[in-house]
């Protein structure tokens, strides 16, 4: 087998062998095959596409590539969820104590990342004295214990992807549905779960702009699910705006508390409830998800799942009463608010100027160096369609430093005000 | 300017800039652009196409990534010829006598090269005593003297295009006729040579199987040609069997000699005087192609087309003797003949299977460090439409090994016998 004739059969459109594909993986991952080969075919694969057979293939032997966690230890179905990526996306700190709530087993591995903001993990420690340091016994024990853990991802976790994706980023070809698809599905069936629930996010703000393409990337990676074996569900949730209120490390800690409370912002508190309900009913508590749906807000209604989320904190060392007193949490120096600078009716929020604006008061990484201030970020007072009069704050920036003229300029920006009410775009979209 | 950001313009269908094109070959010929995005952007160029802006661009971008040779202080107008390779081509051993008999300059830059025969040098060195050890000024001024003189190529003529080359080779990215036009047109122009003509093979035995894209091929050289400012002009002829009988680099220069003197097959002769014609009517010396040829079939017949041959052959230290004595050239040891299996006529004749037989035999370069037997080689008795009897020689072996059971089995193997008679192609398809 010559990797060079595998391209060119790529190029032709014809469709790769399982041997093929595990020749091209296996060869990368041992430096057997050079980038320009391996670029040469992504491009290829870019115009030509992959079959869904194809698309599985290279899943599963990306998974195999590196460490594969055996979770057979804790008893029920592992139910995995994994979001596409937006702005203020809090969903984790909420549906991990929320489904946990109800018995679902959820053995959590999360990153750090670069970003608008930090990983679950940052966040997460926001909580005094929270870390993930936990051993993988005590791990699996935790699971069956209170059925909630998190711990940090592995480092060997589907090394060809990495290799790939680094890969991509600089040959033009990490917009490919089937590159995506594998990429994203390859990290989750090496972590061990039984079943995944995906948030595809559509919109200004996701990295999908389109419906069709939010569509097509949900249903590959149904797909690949569905060929590899592990019950798969897919959301296609509004990314048009950022999701919620809050963007910052602490601030989303804070909201994911008022949300586990009853009382956070609308958007965020649905989609936690759908994405939740699909979740129950692949880890089989639940036969339907209106079933689930109304399992979930009870245990909202009646304190349960912010009972799970102590229980989780301080299994982790975290000082639980912050979820009681979320002034203990870290706080910024500065509270500055945005004016808006005309009246009108919002009619969007660029998502990614509201992310990068937060990440340049330090809330997220811009390179793998850079160190996060848990408490900096901004809170949003206006969504698409709220009214806005002349000079009322449309945002406050939370800041450790005084002069913040960038960020607020940023925020500004990223609000479009317009003179007439506009008709609001659905939450959830598929 | 970012080298991932031109990939994506071409991978959209973007037209790339002239600034941009420069950028890639400057970057690449220094190193600055790795090799695993420049093979990413060939193959979406596979994709995408360039116009003819973009390849003109390319072209010439490539042709002064190196040398480029002056070729000033020649007088009149220097025409190069170039063929896009096929088996059994002798075309320049005759053209260049045959069109400096006319006092057409011919400056021709030469190469070794890989294949089933070595490349116009090797075969001429089956001249004894010849070589291409001039010196700059000798060569001028053997030219502007003889009209004629041949050269080894520089070794550092359009290297942009030798890199890329290598990388197209291994990533499927060969078969792209932007990428294929440019590669040409930029070692000619960096020749030197005022005007072009080009040999565009089309038929089993050529890189070009199919008419269209033959077509294609010479347009776009063509094309480039013009927006250079180099008058360019294109024949494609049929390379669905070997051109003339002789394989082999003594034997082409057998068969050479036979067409100056008039003898020679009749297709290597047309093919000949068509594309002489063109170089006659490029160079100033005839006003009409029909003119022109009338020229080149006065000075075969009349002799002058041979004293050029051999005054050129003495200019460079050859024996030019050989052309009135042939048998003085290298001769194998054993000449074998291969017979016919059954009887019938010749329907086809697998031009790559007869020259790779004939590499066999030592006649070609399979890797770098082969060393070519220059007496070896294939004559074919019979072409496509001629009757075949069951035992009668088709071919013969000019071997310095008795055994040659494979090269016969191959040379059997090309050629295809039917019942009937075949109408034959015609020699000039466009």
């Amino acid at each position: 087998m010559r990797m060079v004739d595998i391209i060119e059969r790529k190029r032709e459109g014809v469709v790769l062998t399982p041997e093929e594909i595990r020749f091209v993986i296996d060869g990368y991952s041992k430096d057997e095959i050079p980038d320009y080969q391996m670029s040469a075919l992504l491009m290829a694969v870019y115009f030509q596409g992959m079959t869904a057979e194809e698309t599985a293939e290279l899943t599963l032997a990306m998974a195999e590539s590196g460490d594969q966690i055996d979770l057979s230890k804790i008893d029920g179905i592992k139910v995995d969820k994994h979001s596409t990526g937006g702005v203020g996306d809090t969903t984790t700190l909420i549906l991990a104590p929320l489904v946990a709530a109800v018995g679902v087993p959820v053995a959590k591995m999360s990153g750090r990342g670069l970003g608008h903001t930090g990983g679950t993990i940052d966040k997460l420690e926001a909580v005094p004295g929270f870390h993930v340091e936990v051993s993988e016994e005590q791990f699996i024990e935790l699971v069956n214990k209170n059925k909630l853990a998190v711990v940090g991802q592995s480092g060997n976790l589907a090394p060809a992807d990495k290799k790939i994706y680094s890969l991509r980023d600089v040959t033009a070809t990490v917009n490919s549905i089937p590159l995506i698809a594998s990429s994203i599905m390859s990290k989750k069936i090496a972590s061990g779960a039984d079943a995944i629930v995906l948030d595809v996010k559509v919109g200004s703000g996701a990295f999908m702009k389109e419906m069709k393409d939010a569509q097509a990337l949900a249903s590959t990676m149904v797909e690949i699910g569905e060929q590899v074996g592990r019950k798969t569900a897919a959301v296609i949730s509004d990314m048009n705006q950022p999701l919620g209120f809050a963007v910052g490390n602490s601030l989303e800690v804070k909201e994911a508390i008022d949300t586990l409370k009853g009382k956070g912002p609308a958007d965020l508190h649905e989609l936690c409830l759908v994405l939740g309900s699909k979740m129950v009913v692949l880890a089989g508590k639940a036969s339907t998800e209106a079933e689930a749906y109304a399992m979930l807000e009870k245990v909202i209604e009646n304190g349960k799942a912010l009972v799970a989320f102590k229980t989780f904190l301080s299994a982790q060392g975290g000082d639980a009463s912050v979820v009681d007193h979320p002034e203990r949490l870290p706080d910024a120096k500065y509270k500055i608010p945005v004016l808006a600078e005309a009246a009108g009716f919002v009619e969007g929020i660029t998502a990614d100027e509201i992310g990068t604006a937060a990440m340049l008061l330090g809330a997220g990484r811009a390179t793998k160096d850079s160190v996060i201030d848990l408490s900096v970020g901004i809170v949003l007072h206006k969504k698409i369609g709220d009214e806005v009069k002349k000079d009322e704050p449309i945002a406050t920036i939370h800041s450790n430093i005084e002069v913040v003229e960038m960020s607020s300029r940023r925020i500004l920006q990223a609000y479009k005000v317009s003179g007439e009410r506009s008709s609001t775009l659905p939450l959830i979209r598929g």
